[in-house]
């Protein structure tokens, strides 16, 4: 039976086990959280990357500046502008009508029958997904990899864009891109203790999903860097020296490519892909090719899939592993909350895209609404469709807006003294260079921040604007950068970059005389 | 520039890199995979267990059948019955219609002006959601926490259910309770190469989720049985043997619970739950309470929560830390499909709940429309609503078809010679022991099967009738069971257990005679 320790074993016993503290008026011992910092797995800590940029110094601050706007105090603005986040209904794009319409139905079929609000093709499609459904509801698990009808929309979508076929066993449908971007890097794991780590090449600056995921799993990050001079091109001298430079720590097993970039917004040229797919073969690298912003290209710009580049060149080249990750968070649908993302492999073993199944399996199924709106995103009204007239409006809208918003923010940054920014041609940022003044820098050293983030406080305080400063992203040492998104409203954006302007340009002569 | 590396060089270069084959028609070298099963991560290949119970060889051939069936193939059956799986809805089981209509509304609010069909508590409900969503929109990021208007809805169900205060800041809304069960799990991480691992008490037979999140993050597993001879309770004597044992190779750090029990159906006493949160206590463990069947509880036996157990317990035993898990995938709600449920962390170190929600928002935020079925769950309409009727009936209608069938199973399992079942108090699931005659298991032997494999197998092939052998799910070595759902309908459930014991019988009939 149970045997029950004394009160006095309790207090002198378990000393070994961890620090006490005795409480003389109750008579017994309180003992020290068992998860601590300090016992709690240290590689997770390299999360606080991710939490940076999420909830940094700058958006705390800004949290508490919208509490302190609602409780009446007096600012120079009315409203903190979130700039900071690639979330484009939070900024007031509309969701597209097909498939929020699509996602009610499935969610309650029974409006399929009681309501005539909804156009024909937006039944077709919801009907679509039911039927592939276990018990014909959205409730019920599906294959791990997600239905296999969302999986067919997607290959027919890839088919569509590159013209090159596409299987749905290849295609795996995830809860947003991140999951799917954390499945694929933690394959590169090694045994724990091996002489060498295995590494994974990522861009400078980056999404600081990639630096956490990595430190997770104690994999080593070898930066490369992206050329600001050359429009944030990818050069091969630079991915040689980035990787002899890796090769002294750990074993490079993979390279990250995002494209359209993020926060930088070029889109690579098909000759620097074709560079990228030639390095990745001569050094035996995996190709994560983090496409989430495929639809969102402006001006000239075109963006061409790394999918549809390698299948085009000759082999030995064609066989490069690939992993190219799409999601429903960007594009024109920008549905973050609804978490549909998908991610297809290229020339991958297959042993090894079952050990990425039974991993995917561990997380049961991905939301079945947001495989829904996986499959309306790849799969939207067609000419003829009832849906087809609003959709095109819809979208031509919001991509309109984006690619105006786009050649704004360039110009405007562009005109500015001690600012400069490349064309932004694809994604939702612009990530302008600023060049600060010494003298503001000390200012920024004396109190202990980065002197980027010193700048984007007070850009905060004094305009409301809310933006990520590059430290959190990665920068060049020696350079200054923010992100901000191009997801205002262009008139809010118009206003938005005046203020800005009207601060810098204060900031600049405030500093610059502290300097003389 | 770019500097190419000629022809040759790529076919004699990089020896050193990989193994070669050369393809002597077209005069270059293809290489072996960068990616294969012998270089990828060792520890995520534990994932296979998870993939066993969710795709072992049991639900490969009913996939295999199934297929065969719709080809026209005749069988002693005319359909697979999938008992293998927790999944209510694909068995059959429809959907709350109140959690579905809000889910309708927050996906598609313009439905709230255009149509006459939703009651205005389920309008309410939606709007207390969609007011929190930025930008009014399911589609926006929201905290990677979840909303609070979620996260205070949970609160209140755990004072209402406890009679003892919650904070929505101890809360975090997860896409699942995998994910949150995961993300806790990897918490006890220790550092790359120090002389003991960290271990975590794992009950067996388990979930088998724990096994493979466990074996990822190569922390050690440490059993402790159940003792089905005492209706799957657990004995303090067992949990100090285990721990000794464990001792030798790891440094236990916490203690899995799961109550009501998968796949065991019992539910712990209250003084079980004191013994287990002293032992806690003494031994400094956290206890992670796998609560997700807790509205799912039949007959005379009530569940009582870790934290309510907890928190009337005289200090420090009050002083355990506690993490524990809630989903709408179980319980009356039953929406596996949709990914929504939380956990509560309790007397946990402040900071390390900083570092939690840090990897939270490395996955952004969990889908928002999982999130309001969570809402749902948790808080569904109260007497007086005008939806209170029809969630009344659909309510007692699954959770007294749940009770009938957990008595029914019970009951007929008891009935059948060499097989014995403990009472089904709780969650879904039966859990029958089976007495193989020997020259059952030496068949199985011979054919290099687990006997509870093959026994599933032949039970498959000639019932159609679909189980997950004890193997994969963990028991007493030498003891064979399957876990069978109690989610068939009844009369399907009572055409289920004649068949089986007609199977049964015949089994034993069978392989007795092989015997003499």
């Amino acid at each position: 039976m149970v045997q029950e320790t004394t009160m006095l074993e309790r207090a002198v016993g378990p000393t070994e086990k961890g620090a006490l503290t005795h409480n003389g008026d109750k008579g017994y011992f309180f003992r020290n959280k068992t998860l601590t910092t300090s016992t709690c797995n240290p590689y997770i800590k390299t999360f606080k990357a991710m939490e940076y940029a999420a909830r940094g110094p700058v958006i705390l601050r800004a949290m508490q500046i919208e509490a302190e706007l609602r409780s009446g105090v007096k600012k120079p603005f009315r409203q903190v502008i979130k700039a900071n986040l690639g979330d484009a209904h939070a900024m007031g794009q509309k969701p597209l009508s097909f498939v929020r319409q699509v996602l009610a139905l499935v969610a309650c079929p029974n409006l399929l029958e009681t309501t005539h609000y909804f156009p024909d093709d937006v039944k077709l499609k919801a009907r679509s997904i039911l039927d592939q459904c276990r018990g014909g509801s959205v409730g019920a698990y599906t294959d791990s990899r997600g239905l296999e009808v969302v999986r067919k929309c997607v290959a027919d979508y890839i088919e569509r864009r590159d013209g090159i076929p596409s299987d749905p066993e290849n295609i795996v449908v995830t809860a947003g891109a991140s999951e799917g971007i954390r499945s694929c890097l933690k394959l590169f794991k090694g045994v724990e203790g091996e002489e060498k780590r295995s590494g994974v090449l990522v861009p400078v600056p980056e999404y600081p999903l990639y630096s956490a995921t990595l430190g997770e799993y104690n994999i080593a990050k070898i930066n490369y860097y992206l050329d600001e001079s050359d429009g944030w091109g990818l050069s091969r001298v630079e991915l040689e020296r980035a990787l002899t430079e890796g090769r002294k720590v750990a074993e490079p097993r993979a390279i990250v490519v995002i494209n359209p970039g993020n926060p930088t917004g070029q889109v690579l040229t098909r000759s620097n892909m074709e560079q990228v797919i030639r390095f990745a073969y001569d050094e035996r690298l995996v190709i994560l090719a983090d496409e989430v912003y495929q639809d969102n290209v402006y001006e000239d710009a075109e963006f061409v899939s790394f999918k549809k580049v390698l299948s085009q060149m000759p082999a030995p080249f064609n066989g490069v592993e690939l992993v190219s990750f799409y999601s429903c968070s960007k594009g024109f649908v920008c549905e973050c909350g609804l978490r549909g993302a998908y991610f297809e492999c290229t020339n991958m073993d297959p042993e090894v895209k079952s050990i990425l199944l039974a991993t995917a399996a561990a997380k049961l199924c991905p939301t079945v609404l947001g495989q829904a709106a996986v499959a309306c995103s790849v799969d939207p009204p067609r000419p003829g469709d009832p849906s087809y007239a609003a959709f095109r409006y819809e979208k031509d809208n919001i991509l309109n807006g984006l690619g105006e918003r786009a050649r704004l923010v360039t110009e405007v940054f562009n005109s500015i003294p001690l600012v400069s920014c490349s064309p932004v041609q694809g994604a939702l940022y612009a990530f302008p260079n600023v060049q600060l003044p010494q003298s503001a820098i000390n200012a920024a050293i004396r109190l202990g921040q980065e002197p980027d983030v010193f700048y984007a406080l007070e850009l905060l305080e004094e305009t409301g604007i809310c933006v990520v400063p590059g430290s959190g992203i990665g920068q060049k040492e020696g350079t200054f950068h923010f992100r901000t998104t191009i997801l205002p409203e262009t008139s809010q954006l118009v206003d938005m970059l005046d203020r800005f302007k009207i601060f810098h340009l204060n900031f600049i002569k405030k500093y610059a005389t502290l300097e003389t």
